[in-house]
């Protein structure tokens, strides 16, 4: 059975250092590839029923358990100058605490996570509704608490420090720093990953808000879940973005009940409207002014309720999360969990897709605001199609995937199959063992030569298509196959893609890009990150190879010159 | 102890028939004076710790059973053709049906109430969430259900009739036609109150419409209640009438949490507005949406948020009921105790009020319409002040019921006194014994006589005051002193209505109104729900009394005359 643990025994055996990379990276799940790392040193590792045999768990298996987290766990704020010891001393006379960790957002926050639920019922019997004498208070209880020192300052201490999580990327001007400190382009690919990837906490922080919601959500829908997905559950999220949530009401019994022949039913007596759409407008408008009227720390709250996709946007400032509240968009949470899976295959797959796409946001491909510019989503999927190219491929093709799914796997939504294996165990990789290097100066390669005039990238099959239809960039919606999820990309955009990945493969072509500096001096991975010479082009005429070779040259040229400069 | 049994027996010694008469009445708590009336033949009489020694249970004991009564009661449409029977027997699959009564209303609806809470559970958990094949459903669960007959309607059953309560007034015609079949006017007053009290049946209802509401703002204030006030509860009730609501956010925990002088304290992160006002605003805005978008059978919800008290009105069509919903209104709960206590004290007291109430509809002195007209309310006020002033009085001036409170009655809602006692066993009554006949021919000379040009009609002292302020009418507000309760009332109104006195008492000593007929023929009371002569009076110049009895003499022989035609 070659699957992903025989890559990383090949790992360990042909490339010590890489392997010690990579599992400095892979710690999404608190697991490396062979080796058990638990990252959360206060937390006793629990045997779930859901865990796979080979030590992954499927992704519905880690949604749950985070889910399960957070349900016992509280958000407060804390004072500023009061020690941590003594704050958790002092919520711990409610039960054990599992786990804690705190960071700066609008002041000093902190989570902490009981072993039992009960403590957390026990903490907010105790808590006081706050009073103030030109002020009133909308009584709705969360679990969103302060806690408030009465007694003098603790002198002592200057802020906690070692649980003070950043929830926020490090600006790139900081990362290009870290970067040229490293050996080999391919640390510098696994520092990247590490620097940009979310943290254990950050998850946690994650699970957390969307489980304060589900309390306002489960007012009305008590069978309902809010369940995160896109970045902050795929495996290619980013410290610092969105938090996309989804209302899930599938759960909600009693609509399969089968109907008797004869004799009496009892039904709920329910409004009724035309279309789930308004069903999905209603909840959401009703969820939408609660969480505007009554969420502590909520703000900025608009109801998007016409979108193709109706949402409640807000901004959670306790947690510093954009938030995104849809409904039903279970598409969207097997979109997450194919992602996922591809992630956890190879540990080589996120590293790839975080570089991608910082490279791409350093050079204005990727941006955040909507418009012909390539998305996250795209970018990543190319990434994805590459190493399904490659010889042997790194990752098996979505068509195998479904071909290895079980029964319990079995997805049709609206229409569409969304069938694919999430067992692990049941994927078998093949040995490719190029390294992070090899394979980012290869992607460049694949996609400055790829005939985007003629073919469509299809992650299905794992082979260019014939395109359909007439767009400049065609990449086939893996669930929705009849669409393209890169419509929106113009040839302007297109062109400054194929041009940077020929600048980017022909500079990590020369000797000078991949000699390591071992200092603040830009190399490698670094001096891909650097504004380009050919930023700017705008027409739609192709330029030649050679003028663009020439501008990388003068561009080598003038760093070199600078490097001596400084030496 | 001349309490109000004293008052009871006596009525028993010297007037047989009245006692009779009033025992009919007297069924709002299930109780009557002197003797035990289980009003409901399905309930096992309980013994509730509230209950007071002379049978008589508080205004709070009353509340609180009625309002657990609610909670274990469901409400369903019912199939047409479908035996009540059989219903009942597959609903008691779930448990034991204490009671059990239907109803007319959008279709045939009815309510079971449970032994006990976690039947309810069961029903919920077995009932379906319709399906329709160009509808969508809001999955909000409630209490309020419909039965589907699935097989042939059953052939034998033409609707239920023994338990199908009427929910609203008989037609002021047929009530006519009823009381002239009486034999004196004290029963005809008695029948009056009969048919236009609440029921039993009805009172549950009100309280159900409330614990379902409830269901919907305890999402988010799991320690709320919405309690009925006003005529729901004061006794004093019409059938058909509003249901007026509060929400009660009073009982809310965390709020006066003991602050230590050092140490750590934790407190609830809220939303804060910078008013109690904006508080209620804000959760009634909410509230209204989710009764607007969730709440099956609410329809026409308006919020009306900027009046002097913010509320949320709507109608709820299973049941019939108009509603309103305000919040935290403290002193219209009091004002509603103080109404049922004066009720209670002698059964003559409702008789007296619903018939003036009837009485003053019936010529248009109150209206349904906000303007210049005297309230409900105000009339009540007028109707106990009168029964303060009888010799020996009926019922005791409120200053004097409040001298009577113990500690625990201590109340004062925004700096207004309003304490009074709340053990009918601590009330001592004298022993007024008039009939209703003769008390229903004083209040109109009282009125007809009084000097409203002076003096303020004033419950708190029993006497008239001089008036504090310019006004035709002054009432003073018996819990916010200052104020005037009829400050609305212009001269118009108040001549209109003196007149009417004067014309009614004038009826009520002439031997031709006071003969029975015994048949359809209106005379006694139902002659004072004639239209009037006089009614319409609109100058502001006072007629004498002379000549408004030449037109009631004129009356009073075409009366005859139509009569002497019918027979």
């Amino acid at each position: 059975m070659a699957s992903s643990s025989t890559v990383c025994r090949l790992h360990m055996r042909g490339r010590g250092r890489l392997t010690t990379c990579l599992q400095r990276v892979d710690t999404f799940l608190g697991r490396s590839f062979g080796t058990n790392v638990v990252a959360d040193q206060s937390e006793t590792p629990r045997k779930d029923e859901a865990e796979e045999k080979d030590g992954r768990k499927s992704f519905y298996a880690v949604q749950a358990e985070r889910q399960e987290q957070a349900e016992r766990s509280v958000l407060f704020s804390c004072p500023s100058r009061t020690s941590e010891r003594k704050i958790l001393k002092y919520l711990s006379r409610h039960g054990e605490i599992k786990k804690h960790f705190s960071y700066e957002s609008y002041g000093m926050y902190a989570v902490a996570e009981f072993e039992n639920r009960e403590s957390v019922d026990s903490i907010l019997e105790g808590a006081a509704i706050p009073t103030a004498s030109h002020e009133s208070t909308v009584p709705f209880k969360s679990r969103l608490l302060s806690v408030r020192n009465l007694g003098p300052a603790d002198s002592s201490n200057q802020q906690s420090s070692k649980h003070d999580q950043s929830q926020t990327t490090i600006p790139i001007n900081e990362l290009m720093k870290r970067l040229s400190r490293e050996g080999s382009v391919t640390q510098q690919i696994t520092s990247l990953t590490e620097a940009y990837q979310l943290t254990d906490e950050n998850i946690r922080l994650r699970f957390l808000v969307c489980s304060l919601l589900r309390d306002i959500a489960a007012a009305y829908f008590p069978e309902c879940t809010i369940k995160p997905f896109g970045s902050s559950v795929n495996g290619f999220g980013k410290l610092g973005c969105d938090l996309d949530m989804f209302l899930d009401l599938d759960s909600i019994s009693g609509r399969n009940i089968k109907t008797p022949k004869s004799g009496l039913l009892l039904e709920y007596q329910m409004k009724r409207t035309n279309s789930e759409r308004a069903v999905t407008q209603s909840i959401l408008s009703v969820i939408g002014t609660c969480v505007d009227q009554f969420g502590p720390g909520c703000v900025g709250v608009q109801k998007i309720l016409n979108a193709r996709c109706p949402l409640v946007r807000f901004a959670h400032q306790p947690s510093g999360f954009q938030c995104d509240l849809t409904a039903n968009n279970r598409v969207a949470m097997k979109s997450s969990e194919l992602l996922y899976i591809y992630g956890q295959l190879d540990p080589r797959v996120r590293c790839l897709v975080f570089t991608v796409r910082c490279w791409a946001r350093a050079h204005g491909i990727t941006s955040s605001i909507p418009g012909a510019w390539i998305s996250n989503f795209s970018l990543t999927v190319m990434v994805l199609f590459f190493l399904q190219r490659r010889n042997p491929p790194i990752i098996p093709t979505l068509d195998h995937l479904r071909d290895l799914a079980g029964p319990a796997d079995k997805c049709v939504i609206e229409g569409n199959d969304c069938t694919f294996v999430s067992d692990f165990s049941k994927i078998q990789l093949q040995s490719n063992t190029e390294t992070l290097e090899q394979l980012l100066c290869e992607f460049f390669e694949f996609y400055a030569t790829f005939t985007f005039t003629k073919s469509s990238i299809n992650i299905r099959k794992g082979k260019e298509q014939n395109k359909p239809e007439v767009a400049p960039l065609h990449i086939q919606n893996p669930f929705e196959t009849s669409l393209n999820v890169s419509k929106n990309v113009n040839v302007t955009q297109l062109e400054r893609f194929v041009a940077l990945c020929q600048e980017s493969s022909w500079l990590l072509q020369q000797t000078e890009t991949l000699t390591p500096t071992g200092g603040p001096t830009p190399w490698g991975l670094t001096t891909l990150l650097l504004p380009s010479q050919i930023a700017g082009i705008k027409s739609r005429k192709k330029r030649g190879r050679e003028a663009a070779s020439e501008r990388i040259k003068g561009l080598l040229e003038s760093l070199k010159n600078k490097n001596q400069q400084k030496s």
